[in-house]
């Protein structure tokens, strides 16, 4: 008996795609091995990898100049990977949009100068600060923005556009492959697969030629982006059952009409949420209606104990991993490309039951 | 059909232990999810992590004043955060044993001086070099050195014993838990999972406690044991996936007598191999007798294309991944503690077919 399940990440995966997993599990396409057994520098495995690689590009149409890299350690090895490879004049700006925004800005500060470009925080983060591209500092190396902001369920409806071609760096951990991006907007991309691709266990990087090769000579190897784009990121043994996954993943995302086609269904999803959150008299959204997130929605009851009995009775109702992050309180469902329509529409048919006890 | 894998790593796995995972993909334990899909923070993983650190901890009989940690990015990340985070006097010293310690002691160069004690470079590592102790300078931070040798098929028969209480730091990726070691011998001991553990993606790092905290301010936080040790590894969301079949492995591993009774096992599949090779006329063992590897078993036929047609035909006869490493040459077969001794027995049989076509 599966569940819906709301978790901010890892979250739900494609049913279809879990199911051909455990098919595949002891006898992978005839080799006689599961894929967790392959060496990586085999036939079978390298075909996978490419695969993997492939179906990114095509779902997210990425430019032939750009690397795309697969890394360990998640977003937060991102954090200062970032600044240590590209931060070559000493200094970067950062809008802090969130805790994530936040720990990746305090991070950069180890590596050099860090302007805050602007700030919601003292606001628990339930919107997108206001920001002027024109007070970013001219020897900035580049500007980073966090595309979701997982915890508080807001994003960016536009992008920053810095001028003298400053890169755009993003972390789209919780929404990549969620709606269109245009590659070329950015300088790098970055996600943690754990929301929208796979399992936990991988970063994916996307960045362009020129703005790597420049770390310097302290920076380990295996936080140099020259390393992976040299080695098509096998330097040593990749995280390679994670590779896979993602591939599943892809090629299911391609099936549902890929980015273009879940970008309908997400906007669907949400709005059956924010719909009912914005007619509930008990039930109230938390993130600024100018910048809803359509991967978390974050919402209260009442008070804080009406909240706790919700996220309890919901997960008897087999609607999981409600509560919100502790920073945010409250409730947050969220409901990326996998979570199905189905999911959404109990979620709400549920609060509508419950509101009635409240 | 399952084939006999020798694959250095990732290698086999136990057949039971993959079909529970199959068994378990899309609803674990009742809970109506895949262990891929739960938060990290919740119960169901919790327990999942708590199993495999107290099963390894059993297993290794490790001591409370040693940290278990999970760290993404194998062998090669600790190749940095060992002397980023050890490397208190600013040296250590390094035996150089084979190709995995020389890529460790030339990134431990971007951070202090290392003293190379002995190498069997020059001999293509067919041997540990002879070392002595009292050459280790006074102000060394540790003695490195990598148990068993991948490529070559070596292995330490004795361990250093380091004077002036200078800590013992130990690549144990190749043959952790194929047997018995006592963990107070070393200041920290790692490997990369993906050979005797489970499927690629992590390493694991049984470290002292007094020897971490030592880490300087421009230490990336993900680089920093001390991040791990405050977080129970999960500063970020960990590997998950990686670290439940890691559990389940030494679940396995337990039900096969522990180590003890795995090494039993492994001294008697190894036997039969090398048993073969010393009485072949044909072909040869390459490492030296004296410091033969348990795990990786490297020989050749009389010629380069004997040894190509031996690899082709042994794999169309379901007994794959003999190939050699390019800077070996030759074959190895990998027997790591999941490779059953018919398995083995195969091998030997077809060798001894082979042979006569010889």
């Amino acid at each position: 008996m599966r569940v819906y399940n709301f978790s901010p990440g890892p979250s739900m995966l494609p049913l279809p795609v879990l199911e051909r997993a455990a098919r595949e599990m002891c006898d992978y396409n005839g080799t006689g091995m599961s894929v967790m057994e392959m060496s990586h520098r085999g036939k079978p495995f390298m075909q996978i990898m490419e695969n993997t690689q492939n179906l990114l590009r095509e779902l997210m149409n990425i430019p032939e100049d750009y690397e795309v890299l697969f890394v360990q350690g998640g977003a937060s090895m991102q954090f200062a990977m970032i600044p240590l490879n590209l931060m070559t004049t000493g200094a970067a700006a950062y809008i802090d949009s969130g805790n994530f925004a936040h720990n990746a800005l305090v991070e950069a500060q180890r590596y050099g100068r860090v302007d805050v470009l602007a700030s919601s925080k003292a606001d628990t983060y339930a919107y997108i600060p206001d920001y002027d591209v024109n007070d970013i500092a001219d020897d900035a190396s580049y500007l980073y923005i966090t595309t979701n902001n997982t915890i508080f369920g807001t994003r960016y409806i536009e992008l920053p556009k810095p001028k003298n071609g400053i890169p755009l760096v993003a972390d789209m951990s919780s929404n990549i492959l969620s709606q269109p991006y245009d590659v070329r907007d950015f300088g790098l991309i970055y996600a943690g697969v754990q929301k929208n691709m796979g399992p936990a266990g991988m970063a994916v990087v996307i960045v362009r030629k020129d703005l790597i090769g420049k770390a310097g000579a302290n920076v380990p190897k295996m936080l140099n982006f020259q390393t992976y784009a040299d080695n098509n990121s096998m330097f040593n043994t990749p995280p390679a059952y994670t590779i896979y996954m993602t591939g599943l993943v892809l090629e299911w995302l391609k099936e549902q009409g890929g980015v273009e086609g879940i970008y309908q269904k997400n906007v669907e999803k949400a709005q059956i949420l924010y719909d009912f959150l914005d007619q509930s008299e008990k039930f109230r959204p938390l993130a600024k209606k100018e910048h809803r997130s359509l991967m978390n929605v974050t919402f209260v009851s009442p008070d804080a104990e009406t909240d706790a009995r919700f996220v309890a009775e919901a997960a008897k109702a087999g609607l999981q991993t409600l509560k919100g992050h502790r920073i945010a309180g409250g409730m947050r469902a969220s409901i990326y490309n996998a979570m199905p329509k189905e999911g959404v529409e109990a979620l709400v048919n549920f609060m509508a039951d419950f509101e009635k006890t409240i």
